[in-house]
């Protein structure tokens, strides 16, 4: 299989590269013949006997969701939602591909993970990596200046994610500026050209101990090690405003330009987060760094720590919940003429917030409702399929969600017991007796408790014992 | 560009064509030496010169949803999910794309319409064509029998989608059965081998007249034109339950095991839908034949009707905005054992949905709000950003939807403009005044009524102005 790997690379390279020749007449009739060559090789070596054994499964690194996992998820997003509105965003949706020349030079390094649409002829696609260089394109595409927006989709990494399920306890915000990290950089002595090499392994520190990333500095990366030094005395502070205000008066820091006005945007947030109250809540960390080429200023991540295995060992970064900055040159790289519109905004990463609420909810043995049912439309007697379909129609048709179980003759245990299963409240119970009075039993599911109810009566009677108001007040 | 374009479908071709290949030593050796030979003939033609024009765009077939638009999608998706809701739908997910042999066999000749993602390596993927076969493989991958679930999401084709936005006023849902088409094929003399393409064929009767269809079957299909006539007599009929009862009398139909079965499902289908006071509703369409080859019992369709553009013309069919039917053999072809789950279900195309509530808010100049903005936090004097800060996140915190002009001395005129282009129906005005006595100016923007509320009264004024419940009731 290694070998067939091989030649597939190999074929793969000859195709990208063929692909490079502004060709005539005569290319063409040289690849026909390759091509003929290859199909008698073929012809002999017989037919292509990999896939032989099917297997039942979704893509690595992917996942379905059960009902029960849907449910956890759109209580989550529910209350992300909420929050947006709250503060009157609007929401925009965008492809799920885009050009692969739009992703193109938007992500540094990370680049080798997009994923490539196959070239099947018409343009080169590519998934979507996250949904800032889509918003970025939409802006400039729209010539829009001005946009609050939130969008909720699936981005695509050529990763092999290693979900951590740890116990998350703890929870952090912090903050950091570019420029204060590049004037960092410059004051310490670090070449303009190795700038964002060093800022990506100051970028381990939540990962790493500052021992390693130095070695990874002054080994790899051939930083001087008194260069790295003058890092490593920046890089591992942290605190509030106080701290903020302590560089400001650093002889060496605030004597560089970016450095100052990054310092000077930072004192202006923690004025406003202390206007909402909140300033307590978040940290400056210089050690803060981001992994992303195309944030300009601010950058915050909000992360979840995991509780220490063991009393005494530090507590360990499991990954950002939430993170993003300030990144004002990405829409001018779109636009034609290059103008720049300012853009700040943040990603939350809710994949890892649904498994830490998943968690609580194993933890707690809680039961998740997978369904909205109200009503459960029975019979305690045979013969009474078409009673309980007139039934359920009337409840659906007055906006009430019913069920039915679809078998013509089930009993009425089986039908309590899929009550019980599915967390349904109350059951409506159609017997000969109850036909001929011109009610409907109406049993709940937890107290066992029936009444008769006159048919008429029925659905105010559910929508008042199930908390549905009456009338939009 | 069309020679260069030849010669890379050439090269995919080749790539292709060695992938099937078996292969050893000899044959890496030999792709080695023809790579060789290609990079020399590129060498002498110089750089690839085609993408020198960047061009702006979202890829072809696909479209940004901006917010007024995405407003209308979630409102269309509110009446279909609350629907779903009332009768006891579970909702589950599954990722967009799938291992590209999960997809293989499922869809006859439309198979080359499916998104291949590139192979960089690792399993080979396509996108997801329809959510029908990722259901079949979600349900034999968690060996389920049971379940009645929906599922909102995105599909991906290879088409020319021609959005054609006529005016849609007629709506009309048919039924059919697989099985009786089989069975008239069968009685009609259509050879078995041409029963999909004949079924193709007469799938086309929506869009094309019956006589070019008939041109079709004869001229194309070579099927005999006596044959086609006695097809003809059939599939042009439709109509309600006295159809279905007519056809259980037809001597050579009601003869076909096959068809058989079909007319008394279809009898009974009609008996639940009278019970549900919808027979009227549903046509019985002999003609409607489904493009998909898993089907394997009833299958139906909801249909809109283009106005006609001339008065006597007939009106033309702009495609399904829902269809489905039963598919009772498609989880068993991934089943290892091969055990069936009887399946029925239907896709909505809310594409087409959208386009029309679109047009339909268009015509009617509709206002629609992309936000749920309540209330604009506003100042009439300046230096009071900081007071407006501070009210807003008591709002927030209050749960009220609220916004604030992001300048630091915006103009009372143009704050109230941005809640009339935004529609937010309050303004919570500060001024020095106000601070003083410990009140809110509290104004309508369409009556431009003012009140002073005191402060501590504000949140449940502004709840009680715009309809939000004050408790749960």
């Amino acid at each position: 299989m290694a070998e067939r790997a091989a030649l597939e690379e190999l074929v793969k390279l000859q195709g990208e590269r063929v692909r490079g020749l502004k060709q005539q007449k005569a290319s063409a009739e040289l690849i026909e013949e390759e091509v003929a060559k290859l199909l008698k090789l073929k012809a002999q070596l017989g037919p292509d006997e990999s896939k032989q054994k099917f297997v039942l499964k979704t893509p690595k690194g992917t996942r379905d969701y059960s009902p029960r996992q849907m449910a956890v998820r759109e209580k989550v997003f529910d209350v992300i939602i909420r929050c947006f509105k709250r503060h009157g965003a609007e929401v925009i949706d965008t492809p799920v591909f885009e050009l692969k020349e739009t992703l193109t030079g938007k992500y540094g390094e990370d680049s080798k993970l997009i994923y490539d649409l196959k070239d099947q002829g018409g343009e080169l696609l590519s998934l979507r990596y996250d949904l800032t260089v889509p918003f970025a394109r939409y802006l400039a595409m729209n010539k829009l200046n001005n946009i609050k927006r939130y969008h909720i989709a699936k981005v695509y990494r050529r990763d092999n994610p290693a979900m951590t399920r740890g116990r998350y306890r703890e929870f952090y915000q912090c903050v950091n500026d570019r420029r204060i990290l590049d004037g960092m950089f410059a004051i310490c002595g670090v070449p303009d050209s190795k700038f964002r090499t060093i800022c990506s392994s100051v970028d381990k520190l939540d990962k790493m101990s500052w021992e390693e990333v130095k070695n990874e500095m002054v080994g790899e990366k051939g930083l001087a090690p008194e260069v790295a030094d003058r890092i490593g005395d920046y890089v591992q502070q942290h605190g509030g405003v106080s701290l903020v205000e302590q560089l400001l008066q650093d002889p060496k820091l605030s004597q560089n330009k970016q450095a100052l006005e990054g310092l000077r945007d930072l004192k202006l947030l923690f004025e406003y987060l202390a206007l909402f109250g909140i300033d307590d809540k978040i940290s400056f960390d210089l050690s803060l760094a981001r992994g992303l080429d195309y944030y300009t200023g601010v950058i915050y991540e909000a992360v979840l720590l995991q509780t220490p295995a063991q009393a005494g060992e530090e507590p360990l970064g499991v990954g950002s919940v939430a993170a993003g900055g300030r990144y004002d040159g990405l829409v001018g790289m779109f636009d034609p003429k290059g103008r720049k519109v300012p853009c700040v905004g943040l990603s939350i990463g809710v994949e890892r917030i649904f498994s830490i609420v998943e968690q609580r909810l194993e933890v707690l043995e809680e039961k998740v409702r997978t369904t909205e049912t109200q009503v459960l439309v029975a019979s305690a007697q045979k013969k009474l399929l078409e009673e309980r379909l007139k039934l359920v129609s009337e409840l659906w048709d007055a906006g009430i969600k019913a069920e039915l179980l679809y078998k013509k003759n089930p009993k009425l245990l089986n039908q309590l017991q899929y009550c019980e299963e599915a967390g349904i409240p109350l059951v409506a119970i159609i017997g000969e007796q109850e036909l001929k009075d011109g009610v409907i039993k109406l049993r709940s599911v937890t107290s066992r408790e029936e009444v008769d109810v006159r048919r008429g009566d029925l659905v105010e009677e559910i929508k008042r014992r199930t908390g549905q108001p009456l009338c939009i007040c």
